[in-house]
Protein backbone atom coordinates (compact mmCIF):
# COMPACT_ATOMS: atom_id res chain seq x y z
CA UNK A 1 0.00 0.00 0.00
CA UNK A 2 0.90 3.29 -1.09
CA UNK A 3 1.12 6.52 1.06
CA UNK A 4 -0.48 9.29 -0.41
CA UNK A 5 1.92 12.63 -0.22
CA UNK A 6 -0.53 15.21 0.92
CA UNK A 7 -1.08 18.82 -0.01
CA UNK A 8 -3.12 21.40 1.18
CA UNK A 9 -2.08 24.51 -1.85
CA UNK A 10 -2.58 24.71 -5.18
CA UNK A 11 1.63 25.17 -4.74
CA UNK A 12 1.81 22.26 -3.07
CA UNK A 13 -0.23 20.07 -5.20
CA UNK A 14 1.75 21.90 -8.19
CA UNK A 15 5.16 21.08 -7.15
CA UNK A 16 3.60 17.75 -6.05
CA UNK A 17 2.79 16.87 -9.76
CA UNK A 18 5.32 18.81 -11.37
CA UNK A 19 7.99 16.18 -9.45
CA UNK A 20 5.73 12.67 -9.87
CA UNK A 21 5.70 13.68 -13.44
CA UNK A 22 8.87 14.67 -14.13
CA UNK A 23 9.91 11.16 -12.21
CA UNK A 24 8.08 9.08 -14.63
CA UNK A 25 11.11 10.25 -17.40
CA UNK A 26 8.24 10.09 -19.67
CA UNK A 27 8.25 12.52 -22.42
CA UNK A 28 4.39 12.82 -22.19
CA UNK A 29 3.26 11.22 -19.17
CA UNK A 30 -0.76 11.01 -17.94
CA UNK A 31 -2.32 12.41 -14.93
CA UNK A 32 -5.54 11.27 -13.89
CA UNK A 33 -7.77 13.58 -11.47
CA UNK A 34 -10.19 12.12 -8.75
CA UNK A 35 -12.35 14.79 -7.30
CA UNK A 36 -13.91 14.30 -4.39
CA UNK A 37 -15.76 15.01 -1.10
CA UNK A 38 -14.23 12.62 1.20
CA UNK A 39 -16.50 9.93 2.97
CA UNK A 40 -15.57 7.80 0.73
CA UNK A 41 -16.94 4.03 -0.38
CA UNK A 42 -16.57 1.58 -3.03
CA UNK A 43 -17.96 4.02 -5.41
CA UNK A 44 -14.82 6.11 -5.10
CA UNK A 45 -12.11 3.51 -4.72
CA UNK A 46 -13.32 2.30 -8.51
CA UNK A 47 -12.81 6.00 -9.42
CA UNK A 48 -9.28 5.83 -8.19
CA UNK A 49 -8.67 2.71 -9.28
CA UNK A 50 -9.69 3.59 -12.83
CA UNK A 51 -7.31 6.54 -12.46
CA UNK A 52 -4.32 4.37 -11.38
CA UNK A 53 -4.82 1.73 -14.38
CA UNK A 54 -4.79 4.51 -17.00
CA UNK A 55 -2.24 6.76 -15.49
CA UNK A 56 1.41 7.70 -14.15
CA UNK A 57 0.59 9.48 -11.48
CA UNK A 58 -3.11 9.80 -9.70
CA UNK A 59 -4.33 13.01 -7.87
CA UNK A 60 -7.29 12.93 -5.63
CA UNK A 61 -8.88 15.81 -3.85
CA UNK A 62 -11.30 16.12 -0.68
CA UNK A 63 -12.79 18.78 -0.21
CA UNK A 64 -16.37 19.43 1.18
CA UNK A 65 -17.22 22.12 -1.14
CA UNK A 66 -19.94 23.99 1.04
CA UNK A 67 -20.92 26.05 -2.56
CA UNK A 68 -22.67 22.91 -3.98
CA UNK A 69 -24.98 22.71 -0.51
CA UNK A 70 -28.27 24.69 -0.69
CA UNK A 71 -29.12 22.88 2.68
CA UNK A 72 -26.74 24.01 5.91
CA UNK A 73 -27.94 21.08 7.85
CA UNK A 74 -26.79 18.40 4.14
CA UNK A 75 -23.72 20.38 4.96
CA UNK A 76 -23.06 20.18 8.69
CA UNK A 77 -23.74 16.42 9.10
CA UNK A 78 -21.72 15.64 5.63
CA UNK A 79 -19.56 13.11 6.78
CA UNK A 80 -15.93 13.69 7.32
CA UNK A 81 -13.58 11.17 7.44
CA UNK A 82 -10.26 12.08 6.65
CA UNK A 83 -8.03 9.44 8.49
CA UNK A 84 -10.57 6.71 6.60
CA UNK A 85 -10.75 8.63 3.29
CA UNK A 86 -6.06 8.32 3.24
CA UNK A 87 -6.32 4.66 3.88
CA UNK A 88 -8.79 3.94 1.19
CA UNK A 89 -6.94 6.51 -1.03
CA UNK A 90 -3.61 4.79 -0.36
CA UNK A 91 -4.55 1.69 -0.84
CA UNK A 92 -6.21 2.31 -4.50
CA UNK A 93 -2.66 3.77 -5.29
CA UNK A 94 -3.37 7.19 -5.48
CA UNK A 95 -0.18 9.42 -5.43
CA UNK A 96 -1.73 12.70 -4.27
CA UNK A 97 -3.94 14.16 -1.59
CA UNK A 98 -5.17 17.31 -2.18
CA UNK A 99 -6.91 18.46 0.89
CA UNK A 100 -7.03 22.02 0.99
CA UNK A 101 -9.03 23.84 3.98
CA UNK A 102 -11.87 26.10 3.08
CA UNK A 103 -10.56 29.38 2.86
CA UNK A 104 -7.67 28.34 0.77
CA UNK A 105 -10.62 27.37 -2.09
CA UNK A 106 -12.11 30.24 -1.05
CA UNK A 107 -9.94 33.25 0.51
CA UNK A 108 -12.15 36.11 1.29
CA UNK A 109 -15.36 34.07 1.24
CA UNK A 110 -17.46 32.56 -1.61
CA UNK A 111 -16.58 33.72 -5.19
CA UNK A 112 -17.87 36.49 -6.86
CA UNK A 113 -17.12 34.66 -10.48
CA UNK A 114 -18.91 31.43 -10.86
CA UNK A 115 -19.40 28.45 -13.50
CA UNK A 116 -23.40 28.69 -14.59
CA UNK A 117 -25.27 25.44 -15.04
CA UNK A 118 -28.14 26.82 -17.09
CA UNK A 119 -31.27 25.24 -18.03
CA UNK A 120 -29.59 21.77 -17.78
CA UNK A 121 -28.64 23.27 -14.17
CA UNK A 122 -31.82 23.29 -13.04
CA UNK A 123 -33.67 20.28 -13.68
CA UNK A 124 -33.79 16.96 -11.83
CA UNK A 125 -31.39 17.13 -9.20
CA UNK A 126 -31.23 21.45 -9.85
CA UNK A 127 -35.11 21.45 -9.66
CA UNK A 128 -34.61 20.25 -5.84
CA UNK A 129 -31.10 21.40 -4.86
CA UNK A 130 -31.65 25.34 -6.28
CA UNK A 131 -27.96 26.65 -6.82
CA UNK A 132 -26.39 22.72 -6.16
CA UNK A 133 -24.61 22.21 -9.90
CA UNK A 134 -23.57 26.08 -9.98
CA UNK A 135 -21.44 25.48 -6.61
CA UNK A 136 -20.50 22.04 -8.20
CA UNK A 137 -19.25 23.58 -11.79
CA UNK A 138 -17.31 26.52 -10.27
CA UNK A 139 -15.15 23.85 -7.24
CA UNK A 140 -14.88 21.32 -10.45
CA UNK A 141 -13.55 24.27 -12.36
CA UNK A 142 -11.07 25.48 -9.97
CA UNK A 143 -9.75 21.75 -9.26
CA UNK A 144 -9.24 21.18 -12.96
CA UNK A 145 -7.33 24.55 -12.96
CA UNK A 146 -5.48 23.26 -9.40
CA UNK A 147 -4.62 19.91 -10.69
CA UNK A 148 -3.79 20.74 -14.10
CA UNK A 149 -0.07 19.58 -15.30
CA UNK A 150 2.15 22.75 -15.30
CA UNK A 151 2.12 24.92 -18.55
CA UNK A 152 6.34 25.07 -19.38
CA UNK A 153 5.74 28.10 -20.44
CA UNK A 154 5.14 31.93 -18.61
CA UNK A 155 1.48 32.29 -19.81
CA UNK A 156 -0.17 36.19 -19.69
CA UNK A 157 -3.06 38.06 -20.94
CA UNK A 158 -3.12 41.41 -22.13
CA UNK A 159 -6.26 43.47 -21.52
CA UNK A 160 -6.63 47.44 -22.01
CA UNK A 161 -7.67 49.13 -19.04
CA UNK A 162 -10.64 51.31 -20.85
CA UNK A 163 -12.72 48.66 -20.11
CA UNK A 164 -12.26 49.00 -16.32
CA UNK A 165 -15.04 47.25 -14.82
CA UNK A 166 -13.68 44.07 -17.61
CA UNK A 167 -10.80 43.89 -16.36
CA UNK A 168 -12.02 43.79 -12.64
CA UNK A 169 -14.34 40.71 -13.61
CA UNK A 170 -11.63 38.87 -15.27
CA UNK A 171 -8.97 39.75 -12.26
CA UNK A 172 -11.80 38.03 -10.04
CA UNK A 173 -12.83 35.06 -12.42
CA UNK A 174 -8.77 34.02 -13.04
CA UNK A 175 -8.73 34.38 -9.26
CA UNK A 176 -11.85 32.68 -8.34
CA UNK A 177 -11.83 30.05 -10.66
CA UNK A 178 -7.59 29.85 -10.31
CA UNK A 179 -7.24 29.62 -14.05
CA UNK A 180 -3.23 29.54 -14.70
CA UNK A 181 -2.35 32.62 -16.05
CA UNK A 182 -1.51 36.18 -15.25
CA UNK A 183 -3.64 39.24 -16.68
CA UNK A 184 -1.62 42.63 -17.46
CA UNK A 185 -3.51 45.59 -17.70
CA UNK A 186 -2.43 48.20 -20.68
CA UNK A 187 -3.16 51.98 -20.16
CA UNK A 188 -5.71 53.72 -21.58
CA UNK A 189 -4.51 55.01 -25.10
CA UNK A 190 -5.62 58.61 -25.74
CA UNK A 191 -5.44 60.44 -29.37
CA UNK A 192 -4.45 64.19 -29.77
CA UNK A 193 -7.70 65.46 -28.05
CA UNK A 194 -7.94 63.14 -24.78
CA UNK A 195 -10.58 60.87 -26.36
CA UNK A 196 -10.62 57.41 -25.55
CA UNK A 197 -9.41 54.87 -28.47
CA UNK A 198 -12.51 52.89 -28.92
CA UNK A 199 -13.48 50.81 -32.03
CA UNK A 200 -16.53 52.95 -31.60
CA UNK A 201 -15.12 56.46 -32.38
CA UNK A 202 -15.59 55.76 -36.23
CA UNK A 203 -19.32 56.60 -35.24
CA UNK A 204 -18.79 59.77 -34.18
CA UNK A 205 -19.69 62.71 -36.44
CA UNK A 206 -17.41 65.80 -35.95
CA UNK A 207 -19.77 67.39 -33.60
CA UNK A 208 -20.16 64.37 -31.78
CA UNK A 209 -16.78 64.19 -31.43
CA UNK A 210 -16.24 67.82 -29.68
CA UNK A 211 -18.94 67.17 -27.34
CA UNK A 212 -17.56 63.61 -26.62
CA UNK A 213 -14.21 65.35 -25.16
CA UNK A 214 -16.54 66.90 -21.94
CA UNK A 215 -16.02 62.62 -20.50
CA UNK A 216 -12.22 62.80 -20.71
CA UNK A 217 -12.04 66.61 -19.71
CA UNK A 218 -14.43 65.70 -16.74
CA UNK A 219 -11.88 62.65 -15.67
CA UNK A 220 -8.79 65.06 -16.00
CA UNK A 221 -10.87 67.54 -13.77
CA UNK A 222 -10.41 64.67 -11.33
CA UNK A 223 -7.34 63.65 -11.38
CA UNK A 224 -5.82 67.11 -11.18
CA UNK A 225 -7.83 67.30 -7.78
CA UNK A 226 -6.40 64.14 -6.55
CA UNK A 227 -3.17 65.19 -7.38
CA UNK A 228 -3.52 68.06 -5.66
CA UNK A 229 -4.73 66.51 -2.50
CA UNK A 230 -8.05 68.71 -2.88
CA UNK A 231 -11.80 67.41 -2.49
CA UNK A 232 -12.48 65.39 -5.55
CA UNK A 233 -16.00 67.18 -5.79
CA UNK A 234 -17.25 64.70 -8.04
CA UNK A 235 -20.59 66.83 -8.45
CA UNK A 236 -18.50 69.71 -10.00
CA UNK A 237 -17.33 67.24 -12.95
CA UNK A 238 -20.65 65.36 -13.26
CA UNK A 239 -22.24 69.04 -13.71
CA UNK A 240 -19.81 69.60 -16.46
CA UNK A 241 -20.97 66.83 -18.56
CA UNK A 242 -24.24 67.10 -17.98
CA UNK A 243 -24.26 70.53 -19.02
CA UNK A 244 -22.80 69.93 -22.53
CA UNK A 245 -25.44 69.79 -25.46
CA UNK A 246 -25.50 66.39 -27.26
CA UNK A 247 -24.58 64.33 -23.64
CA UNK A 248 -26.63 61.87 -21.85
CA UNK A 249 -24.45 60.70 -18.72
CA UNK A 250 -25.36 57.72 -17.79
CA UNK A 251 -23.28 57.13 -14.70
CA UNK A 252 -20.35 58.92 -13.06
CA UNK A 253 -18.81 57.50 -10.23
CA UNK A 254 -15.83 57.25 -8.11
CA UNK A 255 -14.53 53.06 -7.09
CA UNK A 256 -12.76 51.35 -5.30
CA UNK A 257 -10.24 49.66 -8.22
CA UNK A 258 -10.35 46.18 -7.55
CA UNK A 259 -14.16 45.61 -6.03
CA UNK A 260 -15.90 49.15 -7.73
CA UNK A 261 -17.41 49.39 -4.83
CA UNK A 262 -18.46 53.30 -4.74
CA UNK A 263 -16.01 55.93 -2.73
CA UNK A 264 -17.10 59.25 -0.72
CA UNK A 265 -16.15 61.97 -3.51
CA UNK A 266 -18.26 64.97 -2.70
CA UNK A 267 -17.37 68.45 -2.46
CA UNK A 268 -15.81 68.13 1.23
CA UNK A 269 -14.50 64.51 0.24
CA UNK A 270 -10.35 64.09 -0.43
CA UNK A 271 -8.78 60.46 -1.34
CA UNK A 272 -7.42 58.61 1.02
CA UNK A 273 -6.07 55.11 -1.38
CA UNK A 274 -6.23 54.86 -5.06
CA UNK A 275 -9.54 55.29 -7.11
CA UNK A 276 -11.30 54.47 -10.31
CA UNK A 277 -13.11 57.03 -11.75
CA UNK A 278 -15.42 55.64 -13.83
CA UNK A 279 -17.53 57.12 -16.48
CA UNK A 280 -20.56 56.17 -19.69
CA UNK A 281 -22.39 58.41 -21.57
CA UNK A 282 -24.78 58.41 -24.72
CA UNK A 283 -23.10 60.97 -27.68
CA UNK A 284 -26.57 60.25 -29.98
CA UNK A 285 -26.79 56.78 -30.55
CA UNK A 286 -23.04 56.16 -29.93
CA UNK A 287 -22.14 54.74 -26.20
CA UNK A 288 -18.98 55.86 -24.57
CA UNK A 289 -17.17 54.78 -21.88
CA UNK A 290 -13.86 56.12 -20.13
CA UNK A 291 -12.15 55.65 -16.60
CA UNK A 292 -8.87 57.44 -15.06
CA UNK A 293 -6.88 56.42 -11.74
CA UNK A 294 -6.98 58.74 -9.00
CA UNK A 295 -3.84 59.08 -6.74
CA UNK A 296 -3.26 62.15 -4.06
CA UNK B 1 6.72 43.92 -40.54
CA UNK B 2 5.88 40.73 -39.02
CA UNK B 3 3.36 38.41 -41.57
CA UNK B 4 1.41 36.55 -38.56
CA UNK B 5 0.20 33.47 -38.66
CA UNK B 6 -3.43 32.97 -39.26
CA UNK B 7 -4.93 30.05 -36.82
CA UNK B 8 -8.92 29.44 -37.10
CA UNK B 9 -9.57 26.52 -35.15
CA UNK B 10 -8.32 25.89 -31.13
CA UNK B 11 -5.82 22.61 -32.76
CA UNK B 12 -4.59 25.09 -35.68
CA UNK B 13 -4.01 27.54 -32.90
CA UNK B 14 -2.48 25.04 -29.95
CA UNK B 15 -0.09 23.67 -33.01
CA UNK B 16 1.11 26.98 -34.05
CA UNK B 17 1.95 27.91 -30.45
CA UNK B 18 3.65 25.00 -29.56
CA UNK B 19 6.11 24.90 -32.44
CA UNK B 20 6.83 28.49 -31.86
CA UNK B 21 7.22 27.99 -28.34
CA UNK B 22 9.75 25.18 -29.02
CA UNK B 23 11.85 27.33 -32.15
CA UNK B 24 12.40 29.76 -28.93
CA UNK B 25 14.93 26.83 -27.68
CA UNK B 26 14.08 28.13 -24.19
CA UNK B 27 13.61 26.11 -20.94
CA UNK B 28 10.64 28.38 -20.18
CA UNK B 29 9.63 30.41 -22.86
CA UNK B 30 6.57 33.05 -22.25
CA UNK B 31 3.13 33.47 -24.11
CA UNK B 32 1.52 36.73 -24.24
CA UNK B 33 -1.72 36.59 -25.27
CA UNK B 34 -4.34 39.57 -26.60
CA UNK B 35 -7.63 39.18 -26.40
CA UNK B 36 -9.59 41.37 -29.12
CA UNK B 37 -12.90 42.17 -31.15
CA UNK B 38 -11.14 43.62 -34.10
CA UNK B 39 -11.88 46.81 -35.14
CA UNK B 40 -8.36 47.54 -34.20
CA UNK B 41 -7.41 51.35 -32.95
CA UNK B 42 -4.17 52.56 -31.27
CA UNK B 43 -5.25 51.43 -28.05
CA UNK B 44 -4.92 47.53 -29.36
CA UNK B 45 -1.62 48.17 -30.81
CA UNK B 46 -0.70 49.51 -27.03
CA UNK B 47 -1.48 46.06 -25.92
CA UNK B 48 -0.19 43.77 -28.51
CA UNK B 49 3.18 46.04 -28.20
CA UNK B 50 2.83 45.47 -24.86
CA UNK B 51 2.72 41.85 -25.17
CA UNK B 52 5.37 41.85 -27.44
CA UNK B 53 8.09 43.63 -25.05
CA UNK B 54 7.23 41.07 -22.67
CA UNK B 55 7.20 37.70 -24.11
CA UNK B 56 8.82 34.99 -26.39
CA UNK B 57 5.80 34.32 -28.37
CA UNK B 58 2.55 36.83 -28.95
CA UNK B 59 -0.72 35.43 -29.60
CA UNK B 60 -4.00 38.24 -30.72
CA UNK B 61 -7.37 37.06 -31.38
CA UNK B 62 -10.20 38.35 -33.18
CA UNK B 63 -13.66 37.17 -32.65
CA UNK B 64 -16.44 39.35 -32.03
CA UNK B 65 -18.57 37.41 -29.79
CA UNK B 66 -22.14 37.13 -29.95
CA UNK B 67 -22.39 36.36 -26.52
CA UNK B 68 -21.28 39.60 -24.91
CA UNK B 69 -24.14 41.77 -27.05
CA UNK B 70 -27.09 42.66 -25.55
CA UNK B 71 -28.26 44.74 -28.49
CA UNK B 72 -28.20 42.79 -31.39
CA UNK B 73 -28.34 45.56 -33.67
CA UNK B 74 -24.93 46.86 -31.94
CA UNK B 75 -23.50 43.29 -32.87
CA UNK B 76 -24.59 43.75 -36.56
CA UNK B 77 -23.29 46.76 -37.31
CA UNK B 78 -19.71 46.39 -35.12
CA UNK B 79 -16.91 47.37 -37.26
CA UNK B 80 -15.03 44.34 -39.22
CA UNK B 81 -12.47 44.92 -40.74
CA UNK B 82 -10.08 41.70 -40.84
CA UNK B 83 -7.48 43.19 -43.60
CA UNK B 84 -6.53 46.35 -41.61
CA UNK B 85 -6.38 44.34 -38.09
CA UNK B 86 -3.78 41.81 -39.60
CA UNK B 87 -1.78 44.52 -40.61
CA UNK B 88 -1.80 46.72 -37.24
CA UNK B 89 -1.14 43.52 -35.54
CA UNK B 90 1.98 42.56 -37.81
CA UNK B 91 3.00 45.76 -37.55
CA UNK B 92 2.96 45.20 -33.91
CA UNK B 93 5.06 42.48 -34.19
CA UNK B 94 2.39 39.28 -33.46
CA UNK B 95 3.07 36.05 -34.06
CA UNK B 96 0.24 34.18 -34.14
CA UNK B 97 -3.59 35.39 -34.76
CA UNK B 98 -6.38 33.52 -33.88
CA UNK B 99 -9.89 34.10 -35.74
CA UNK B 100 -12.16 31.40 -35.25
CA UNK B 101 -15.91 31.23 -36.90
CA UNK B 102 -18.53 31.79 -34.52
CA UNK B 103 -19.53 27.84 -35.23
CA UNK B 104 -16.04 27.19 -34.38
CA UNK B 105 -16.30 28.85 -30.83
CA UNK B 106 -19.47 28.06 -30.51
CA UNK B 107 -20.24 24.73 -32.45
CA UNK B 108 -24.25 24.05 -32.16
CA UNK B 109 -25.13 27.36 -30.69
CA UNK B 110 -24.86 29.33 -27.48
CA UNK B 111 -22.91 27.58 -24.72
CA UNK B 112 -25.55 25.98 -21.67
CA UNK B 113 -22.60 26.30 -19.50
CA UNK B 114 -21.23 30.03 -18.91
CA UNK B 115 -19.14 31.59 -16.55
CA UNK B 116 -21.37 33.79 -14.21
CA UNK B 117 -20.00 37.78 -13.25
CA UNK B 118 -21.98 37.94 -10.25
CA UNK B 119 -22.63 41.36 -9.01
CA UNK B 120 -20.00 42.82 -9.79
CA UNK B 121 -21.44 42.28 -13.45
CA UNK B 122 -24.40 43.74 -12.74
CA UNK B 123 -23.24 47.08 -11.99
CA UNK B 124 -22.22 50.24 -14.21
CA UNK B 125 -21.87 48.76 -17.63
CA UNK B 126 -23.29 45.21 -16.65
CA UNK B 127 -26.90 47.69 -15.39
CA UNK B 128 -26.70 48.82 -18.79
CA UNK B 129 -26.29 46.05 -21.14
CA UNK B 130 -27.59 43.28 -19.08
CA UNK B 131 -25.92 39.67 -19.80
CA UNK B 132 -22.82 41.74 -21.15
CA UNK B 133 -20.09 40.28 -18.57
CA UNK B 134 -21.33 36.57 -19.18
CA UNK B 135 -20.95 36.48 -22.01
CA UNK B 136 -17.09 38.59 -21.57
CA UNK B 137 -16.05 36.16 -19.09
CA UNK B 138 -17.27 33.13 -21.00
CA UNK B 139 -15.66 33.93 -23.92
CA UNK B 140 -12.66 34.67 -22.12
CA UNK B 141 -12.19 31.36 -20.42
CA UNK B 142 -12.49 29.71 -24.03
CA UNK B 143 -9.79 32.01 -25.22
CA UNK B 144 -7.72 31.73 -22.26
CA UNK B 145 -8.03 27.61 -22.44
CA UNK B 146 -7.31 27.64 -26.41
CA UNK B 147 -3.93 29.73 -25.75
CA UNK B 148 -2.95 28.19 -23.64
CA UNK B 149 0.71 26.16 -24.07
CA UNK B 150 0.06 22.70 -24.33
CA UNK B 151 0.55 20.78 -21.04
CA UNK B 152 3.24 18.24 -21.59
CA UNK B 153 0.64 15.44 -20.21
CA UNK B 154 -2.21 13.51 -20.64
CA UNK B 155 -4.75 14.99 -18.42
CA UNK B 156 -7.66 13.13 -17.19
CA UNK B 157 -10.49 13.54 -14.75
CA UNK B 158 -12.67 11.03 -13.71
CA UNK B 159 -16.16 11.09 -12.04
CA UNK B 160 -18.66 8.77 -10.77
CA UNK B 161 -21.72 8.29 -12.73
CA UNK B 162 -24.03 7.75 -9.83
CA UNK B 163 -24.38 11.34 -10.40
CA UNK B 164 -25.12 11.08 -13.81
CA UNK B 165 -26.60 15.09 -14.05
CA UNK B 166 -23.41 16.01 -13.27
CA UNK B 167 -21.29 13.82 -15.36
CA UNK B 168 -23.10 15.30 -18.05
CA UNK B 169 -22.95 18.82 -17.02
CA UNK B 170 -19.18 18.68 -16.19
CA UNK B 171 -19.18 17.37 -19.54
CA UNK B 172 -20.67 20.61 -21.20
CA UNK B 173 -18.70 22.62 -18.77
CA UNK B 174 -15.60 21.11 -20.51
CA UNK B 175 -16.81 21.19 -23.68
CA UNK B 176 -18.64 24.89 -23.85
CA UNK B 177 -15.39 26.75 -21.67
CA UNK B 178 -12.90 24.88 -23.87
CA UNK B 179 -11.03 22.99 -20.48
CA UNK B 180 -7.89 21.26 -21.24
CA UNK B 181 -8.81 17.80 -19.85
CA UNK B 182 -10.53 14.96 -21.08
CA UNK B 183 -13.76 13.81 -18.62
CA UNK B 184 -13.57 10.27 -18.18
CA UNK B 185 -17.23 8.57 -16.13
CA UNK B 186 -17.08 5.54 -14.34
CA UNK B 187 -19.86 3.06 -13.57
CA UNK B 188 -21.50 2.92 -10.53
CA UNK B 189 -20.57 0.89 -7.77
CA UNK B 190 -23.69 -0.84 -5.93
CA UNK B 191 -23.78 -3.35 -3.07
CA UNK B 192 -24.41 -6.82 -3.34
CA UNK B 193 -28.31 -6.22 -2.22
CA UNK B 194 -27.89 -3.28 -5.51
CA UNK B 195 -27.98 -0.33 -3.49
CA UNK B 196 -26.04 2.27 -5.49
CA UNK B 197 -22.50 3.42 -3.02
CA UNK B 198 -23.65 6.73 -1.20
CA UNK B 199 -21.69 8.86 1.43
CA UNK B 200 -25.44 9.60 2.70
CA UNK B 201 -26.35 5.42 2.91
CA UNK B 202 -24.64 5.45 6.38
CA UNK B 203 -27.39 7.82 7.65
CA UNK B 204 -29.91 5.01 6.33
CA UNK B 205 -30.74 2.57 9.45
CA UNK B 206 -31.95 -1.21 8.85
CA UNK B 207 -35.30 -0.80 7.68
CA UNK B 208 -34.49 2.09 5.53
CA UNK B 209 -32.09 0.23 3.62
CA UNK B 210 -34.98 -2.52 2.75
CA UNK B 211 -37.04 0.02 1.54
CA UNK B 212 -34.26 2.11 -0.50
CA UNK B 213 -33.83 -0.65 -2.79
CA UNK B 214 -36.92 -0.22 -4.56
CA UNK B 215 -34.83 2.40 -6.56
CA UNK B 216 -32.26 0.09 -8.09
CA UNK B 217 -35.04 -2.85 -8.45
CA UNK B 218 -37.36 0.04 -10.67
CA UNK B 219 -34.18 0.76 -13.13
CA UNK B 220 -33.37 -3.13 -12.93
CA UNK B 221 -36.66 -3.88 -14.28
CA UNK B 222 -36.35 -0.95 -17.06
CA UNK B 223 -33.11 -2.27 -18.06
CA UNK B 224 -34.37 -5.83 -18.32
CA UNK B 225 -37.34 -4.25 -20.75
CA UNK B 226 -35.15 -2.41 -22.68
CA UNK B 227 -32.77 -5.57 -23.22
CA UNK B 228 -35.23 -7.09 -24.33
CA UNK B 229 -36.75 -5.00 -26.68
CA UNK B 230 -39.82 -4.53 -24.77
CA UNK B 231 -41.72 -0.78 -24.17
CA UNK B 232 -40.03 0.70 -21.23
CA UNK B 233 -43.04 1.22 -19.10
CA UNK B 234 -42.18 3.58 -17.12
CA UNK B 235 -45.58 4.41 -14.92
CA UNK B 236 -45.17 0.97 -14.11
CA UNK B 237 -41.65 1.37 -12.39
CA UNK B 238 -42.87 4.47 -11.04
CA UNK B 239 -46.07 2.53 -9.12
CA UNK B 240 -43.29 0.12 -8.37
CA UNK B 241 -41.14 2.64 -6.10
CA UNK B 242 -44.65 4.74 -4.79
CA UNK B 243 -46.55 1.65 -3.43
CA UNK B 244 -43.46 0.91 -1.25
CA UNK B 245 -44.38 2.63 1.63
CA UNK B 246 -41.54 5.13 3.35
CA UNK B 247 -40.02 5.82 0.46
CA UNK B 248 -40.98 9.16 -1.51
CA UNK B 249 -40.56 9.78 -5.11
CA UNK B 250 -39.18 13.43 -6.17
CA UNK B 251 -38.94 12.32 -9.58
CA UNK B 252 -38.40 9.24 -12.26
CA UNK B 253 -37.40 10.04 -16.04
CA UNK B 254 -35.86 8.37 -18.93
CA UNK B 255 -33.85 10.82 -20.81
CA UNK B 256 -31.33 10.93 -23.66
CA UNK B 257 -27.60 10.43 -21.78
CA UNK B 258 -25.84 13.94 -23.14
CA UNK B 259 -29.20 16.20 -22.93
CA UNK B 260 -31.10 14.81 -20.41
CA UNK B 261 -34.14 16.09 -22.77
CA UNK B 262 -37.50 13.68 -21.14
CA UNK B 263 -37.60 10.87 -24.19
CA UNK B 264 -41.32 8.85 -24.36
CA UNK B 265 -41.37 5.81 -22.49
CA UNK B 266 -44.84 5.05 -21.74
CA UNK B 267 -46.42 1.45 -21.91
CA UNK B 268 -46.25 1.47 -25.74
CA UNK B 269 -42.88 2.93 -26.05
CA UNK B 270 -39.64 1.15 -26.93
CA UNK B 271 -35.79 2.23 -27.16
CA UNK B 272 -34.92 3.89 -30.12
CA UNK B 273 -31.28 4.85 -28.66
CA UNK B 274 -29.24 4.72 -25.54
CA UNK B 275 -31.00 6.34 -22.58
CA UNK B 276 -30.43 7.23 -19.02
CA UNK B 277 -32.73 6.30 -16.46
CA UNK B 278 -32.84 8.93 -13.72
CA UNK B 279 -34.57 8.41 -10.41
CA UNK B 280 -34.68 10.43 -7.37
CA UNK B 281 -36.65 10.09 -3.71
CA UNK B 282 -36.36 10.43 -0.01
CA UNK B 283 -36.30 7.76 2.53
CA UNK B 284 -37.39 9.16 5.89
CA UNK B 285 -34.58 12.08 5.45
CA UNK B 286 -32.38 10.78 3.51
CA UNK B 287 -32.18 11.75 -0.21
CA UNK B 288 -31.10 8.89 -2.60
CA UNK B 289 -30.19 9.65 -6.27
CA UNK B 290 -29.70 6.53 -8.42
CA UNK B 291 -29.68 5.88 -12.38
CA UNK B 292 -29.47 3.15 -15.46
CA UNK B 293 -28.25 3.52 -18.54
CA UNK B 294 -30.89 1.55 -20.70
CA UNK B 295 -30.00 0.27 -23.73
CA UNK B 296 -31.58 -2.24 -26.86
Amino acid sequence: MNHPRLATTPAELSKAITELLEATGKDRPALGLVPTMGALHQGHAALAQAARADNDVVVASIFVNPLQFDDPDDLARYPRTLEADLALLGEAGVDIVFAPAEETMYPGGAPLVRVSSGDLGNRFEGAFRPGHFDGVLTVVAKLLHCAQPAVPAEYRAYFGQKDAQQVALIRRMVADLNFPVQVFPVPIVRAEDGLAESSRNVFLGPEQRKDALVLSQALFQLQERAAAGRPLDLPAAVELITSRGGVELDYFEVVDPLTLAALPAGPSDTLSGPALALVAARVGSIRLIDNAELSG
